[in-house]
């Protein structure tokens, strides 16, 4: 290993306390450690990108979930790509690229024992950029390819309903659904994202949830009629296939229009993860029962053997032309996360927002 | 056909009014009419009881449902178990016993054009009494048996969990789902029908989740406590499949506790039915997501095909022993059906609520 990796300066996001409502300065902690060399076994991935997902939020709260909260002063859990700076596993060479969840960290050090489970995988960047392998070949594409094919087992002539219809999966979700055969219909926030899912993305039409709240007024009533007129104009036929990547109102006016046999694949809640009052539960629940639907949860870590196949799948779309990404990639390094989380929340990035954190 | 038939009076329980909240005096009509004669292809049948369910309320409220709404000044809906009086059907003849949907009133007209579709079907009571056609071998039955093993699919070992446990669909589901090899925790109110879904059904376990309200007090958080704590003690490897029959906060505290791939049943919502106020969502479906579970909507007459075969198979557990079954049987005929119908809601029936009509 050289000598000059050891007097390299690792800068750490760390969790300073548990955020209430959304995150602030506050609740972030920014350290220096000098960089840990790799011992027999292990590797060292210099970070070049991380992954900024509204799963974060909830991996911040304490309790039960799919995965462990982030402790207290522990650097902030973030998938991302890098390059193999230094190896002492024969499975990784110095120069290559890898995926993984690094954490919020400019350098990673991943014991030997930590290797197989820590998700280090080598990347093939000819397949796509880093930011596309954060995006339509990373963890939310592999989410909305799961999600809407197993889950939600699409067919030809169906309409399906994605919200968050810009972001990282609800992009995914729609073009999968689009090459499928499906009618799709996205709800995004604000003109400039609905045309971008119409004219970019190719889908069938696109419904601004923002629409009709005047300007500086948050006009709730408002935004759910816009919401529900869209889907009366935009599905004719009803709804057979809802992506929910958001909760809240927009979940339950949907849930109104649903088909007999209806699925409803719940990826995430986005307009709940900083509520400080309870989640709000889908009132029109009870349409599931009208309609004999269903509404599944899907977490993509079940589908880990399965990704190399969904990447292959996208991959080729791509090369194709019949899949585009779009990522919001935020300058700044590892300093910058703790502003660039927070819009994902206020809905201000445009595409997968992605933290650059070296050149690459 | 005898001419004494049209000397009969035919008593009937009308919809007077929509409902707002519980069913009121004012809601209902009781009109009498001169029996109808069968036409050429018709059949009359003269009600035996009538069956009393959840389901009920919904179908007084205007708009869209599984099913039409019953109109203001239409004879309320209901099934039934009747006998054939008169039939100018070739399918049907005078002494047959024979179930459908007859509504609230003492003969059933069916004209010939209805036959087919009315539900209208000949039954055989060696298999069953006239209120276990309308329990395990009817609706509730066919509810409770679909539900559970078609939207369910239980596993040996399973834990599974049942509200409304001591009710016509509760003790069918906890039933079978003890025959399959489950281990079965119910949830019911009050000590009387616990010690009866206990001792008599065989479930494992039953949740009092009226316990700890003192007497006269609607303490409603500690009620919830005593659920969250009976299923912390009875499900101690937590909740793969539950079977609501309630809603509310019963839903929401089995959402906390359920497992990976757990199946949550959407049979009914009988907490919700009379609310005035929209229907509290459950606030805890985001479970759905860390637990990759799903929640699905029943409607017993999607399997209308496959009853033959469920009716054997019940008919079989009723005869070995291996299913009792609980009728609460009302005297009172057709005008005591405002005032049954009411029992339900306020948990006072036991068991299966049948309005006996006439003499079987």
């Amino acid at each position: 290993m050289p000598t000059t990796l050891t007097k390299l300066i690792n800068q750490q996001v760390r969790l300073a306390a548990r955020p209430v409502g959304l995150p602030k300065a506050g609740d972030w902690q920014l350290t220096e450690e000098a960089v840990a060399e790799p011992a027999e076994g292990g590797v060292l991935v210099k970070v070049l990108a991380l992954s900024l997902d509204p799963a974060m939020r909830g991996w911040m709260n304490e309790g039960r979930s799919y995965i462990a909260p982030v402790g207290i002063g522990e650097v902030m859990r973030a998938g991302g790509i890098g390059t193999v700076v230094a190896s002492r596993h024969p499975g990784f060479a110095v120069g290559d690229a890898v995926s993984g969840i690094p954490g919020v960290q400019n350098y990673w050090t991943v014991p030997a024992e930590q290797v197989a489970r820590s998700g280090l995988a080598k990347i093939d960047l000819r397949l796509g950029s880093v930011p596309q392998w954060l995006n339509v070949l990373g963890m939310p594409g592999m989410t909305g390819y799961f999600g809407l094919m197993d889950v939600g087992q699409p067919k030809a002539g169906e309409t399906v309903v994605v919200s968050g219809a810009a972001g990282a999966v609800g992009q995914t979700v729609g073009q999968i659904a689009k090459i499928k055969g499906c009618r799709v219909v996205g709800i995004a926030g604000g003109p400039a994202k609905c045309d971008w899912v119409v004219k970019e993305l190719g889908f069938d039409a696109c419904i601004d949830y923002k629409a009709q709240a005047p300007e500086g007024v948050s006009s709730t009533k408002s935004r759910w009629d816009a919401v529900r007129e869209g889907l009366r104009q935009h599905c004719p036929k009803g709804v057979d296939i809802y992506f929910d990547n958001v909760g809240g109102e927009i979940l339950d006016t949907v849930l109104a229009k649903i088909n007999l046999k209806a699925r409803i694949i719940i990826c995430g809640a986005i307009s709940q993860y900083n509520a400080t009052s309870a989640v709000a539960g889908p009132k029109n629940y009870l349409s599931l029962l009208v309609n004999r639907a269903r509404m599944e949860g899907i977490v993509v870590f079940d589908y880990a053997d399965r990704y190399p196949q969904a990447i292959a799948e996208m991959a080729g779309y791509l090369k194709d032309g019949r899949m585009v990404s779009r990522e919001d990639v935020i300058e700044g390094g590892v300093a910058a996360f703790p502003n660039t989380l927070n819009k994902l929340f206020s809905g201000e990035n445009f595409g997968k927002l992605v933290l650059k954190v070296a050149d690459y």
